[in-house]
């Protein structure tokens, strides 16, 4: 077998093999096949696109690349979450206790922001001493113990994937369905989990801008998760400004604790009542959706949810204390409030703009060596449909440092487009997708 | 500027500008871009071709990439030719010395053979002690001397183009009509000829195996041309059987000096005839075809033409006594006959088998490094369109080993076709393509 051989038949429109899917898969993991020709074969899928045979067998390909996490120390079933990432994104912080609170044991791979975007790692380090440097051993206990544990990535997760996905990124080869479900679902399949529970976003502030680009793509992974045989489900919800009000480490922290004392944001709520009532169904711990709904909310009114959070900071070394005192949590020393420069509904907020916003006062990485601020960001006081008087505060900026909150706020208005009337309201979950592994 | 906007944006369609396009050859040439990068970008140029500006552009900063030869030191108008390659040409053998004794400056640029095409070089060394590392002041010197030199490729002559042929050929990216039409003329314009006289090949025997594909190879070449302000031609012959009967270094030069001498295959003369009629329009030594090819013919006949090869071989420290006695070129000890196994017409030759005959016996070079054997090789007696008894000789296979000579004598009756009717008859010369450059 001969890898000019494949990027020919890819070029020439062809199906790849099994045998020949694994072939350069190995061989590039070894390096024994240049990256020369793995991109030009990259250039050659993203035009010709993959079947639904060769993006399974690719995702196969990549997840047998490095270790296979064997989570069968874990008791009941084992479910997954996974985000494609947006602005505002502290679902996790949320959902993780909630579903531990009802019985589901959440084990889970995180890991840091990139860009506009924050990682759950980060948001979680704002808890004084929390580490995800746990061994396996220690990670398997936590989940039997509590219910949760977080782990970052560690290296040899799908080694492939991490090799080809940083080949793409600078071949501009990323934005092919069927590369990026594999990419994910690869990683998630070596992961371990029984059931994967896809948190896909779209709009302005997501990867995926298109609705229909959103459902493509969540097809495609919920069509992997069915052939690899893990329950998979994949949730559709909007991205099109920040998710909550809270951008930034801490000050989404506190509003994920807002939110298990039942005070959280509606959006934000209801994202979770959907994905837990999944996870739910998947770990057999709800018969139907509405009563899975009912156990989730229970979880909070009760207050054994955030007590899971507390148990789960506790065992990953955090200062468990600031799940019930938040001023415990990092704070900014400048708060600058943001007032609206007319009369007017908000009509759309520039999502991914929101997210520079914080990367501007230090709450994000612009490289991955880049250190954060964990204290900064913004909290917006009104969202897309909210009617603002000239005055009215839009958002107040979180800051150490009095140019940059300058700059950010400058940066948050443009992002801002006022109406006279009230925009059209859009649904915040656009679709539910779901499959039984192996079915 | 960065590669990955370049990739990107042709990727999606875009054209690219002369300044992206010479930012990625010249950085590709001093190795600040990566092969990873040029080959993704390859591959989409693959599927999104290139516009005419665009392949000038390519071609041109191809051609800059290296030294751009000078070659003002030689009178009058110089003539490069070049082949696309096939199975036994033996054109520039014939053709440089015509054209010389009609007064045209034939100054090229030749390569050695690979695969199942010989290269000119390799025949030309069937003379002993000849040599085409020349000086250029030598060079130029011969050419104003008796109006013929042929020099081997110099290493900085369009490295560009050397660096991205041997990526492009690892990466199943060769075939595109601009890619290939580039990379031709990148290095005739580097080689300074003030005509270029193209000879594109088609059929089973060359690089084109449809026609169309070698007119729009051909017209991209003229295009080029015509925009670098060079007299362009290209013809478009036949190459679906060897052209000519003889196929081997020695037996095509002995064909060679035969047609020298007014006894040459038809196909060849018609060929020579063809071409050089353009060289002495393009050199403004006729006024109309007619009189080119009367010219052509005087020189034959009168033996001028014999007389250039023999002062040209000489001038290149050749052995000039093998033209008047070919008995002095290299000779196989072993002449193996290869009868016709029933009666019929010949319908068909697969040319490139004929050319690994060649390869089998010794003839060509199957990697770079391989030495060849100047005296082996085969002889048609019969080709396409003609009738032969059974047991008559279709070819005479000349050999140094008894084994390969079977071998080869095998391989050949399998690439012939026999038909109980005459085969139609298709002209030799398709077409003539030509363009004054800049007008």
């Amino acid at each position: 077998m001969r890898m000019y051989d494949i990027i020919m038949k890819k070029r020439n429109g062809g199906e790849l093999t099994r045998e020949e899917i694994r072939y350069f898969v190995e061989g590039y993991t070894k390096g024994e096949i240049p990256d020369y020709q793995v991109s030009a074969l990259m250039m050659a899928i993203y035009f010709r696109k993959m079947t639904e045979a060769e993006t399974y067998e690719l995702t196969m390909a990549m997840a047998h690349s490095g270790d296979m996490l064997d989570l069968s120390g874990i008791r009941g079933v084992k479910v997954d979450k996974h985000s494609t990432g947006g602005v505002g994104d502290k679902t996790s912080l949320v959902l993780a206790p909630i579903a531990a609170a009802c019985g589901i044991s959440v084990a889970k791979m995180s890991g840091r922001g990139l860009g506009h975007t924050g990682g759950t790692i980060d948001k979680l380090e704002s808890f004084p001493g929390f580490t995800t440097a746990l061994t396996r051993e220690r990670f398997i206990d936590n989940v039997n113990r509590i219910g949760i544990a977080i782990m970052g990535q560690t290296a040899d997760l799908a080694p492939a994937d991490k090799k080809l996905y940083a080949l793409r990124d600078v071949t501009a080869t990323v934005d092919n369905m069927s590369l990026i479900a594999s990419s994910i679902m690869s990683k998630k399949l070596a992961a371990g989990a029984d059931a994967i529970v896809l948190d896909v976003k779209t709009g302005s502030g997501a990867f995926m801008k298109e609705e229909k680009d959103a459902r493509a793509l969540a097809e495609e992974m919920v069509k992997i998760g069915k052939s690899a045989g893990r329950t998979t489900v994949a949730v559709i919800s909007d991205m099109d400004q920040p998710l909550g009000r809270a951008v930034g480490n801490a000050l989404e922290v506190k509003e994920a604790i807002d939110t298990l004392n039942g005070r959280g944001p509606e959006d934000l709520m209801e994202l979770c009542l959907t994905l837990g009532s999944r996870m739910l169904l998947a770990g057999g711990k709800a018969e139907t959706e509405e009563q899975a709904v009912e156990k989730l909310r229970d979880a909070v009114e009760s207050g054994a949810a955030l007590k899971k959070l507390a148990q789960f900071v506790e065992a990953q070394g955090g200062d468990s204390r600031a799940v019930y005192h938040t001023e415990l949590l990092p704070q900014a020393k400048i708060l600058l409030p943001v007032p609206a420069p007319q009369d007017g509904y908000v009509s759309h907020i520039a999502c991914d703009e929101v997210g520079i916003c914080s990367l501007i006062l230090g709450g994000g990485r612009e490289t991955k060596e880049s250190e954060i601020d964990l204290s900064v960001g913004l909290v917006l006081h009104k969202k897309v449909g909210d009617y603002a008087k000239a005055g009215e505060t839009l958002a107040v900026i979180h800051a150490n440092d009095r140019a940059k909150a300058e700059q950010a706020a400058q940066r948050f208005l443009s992002a801002c487009t006022f109406a006279e009337s009230a925009p059209k309201r859009t649904p915040f979950i656009k679709a539910v997708l779901s499959q039984t592994g192996g079915a």
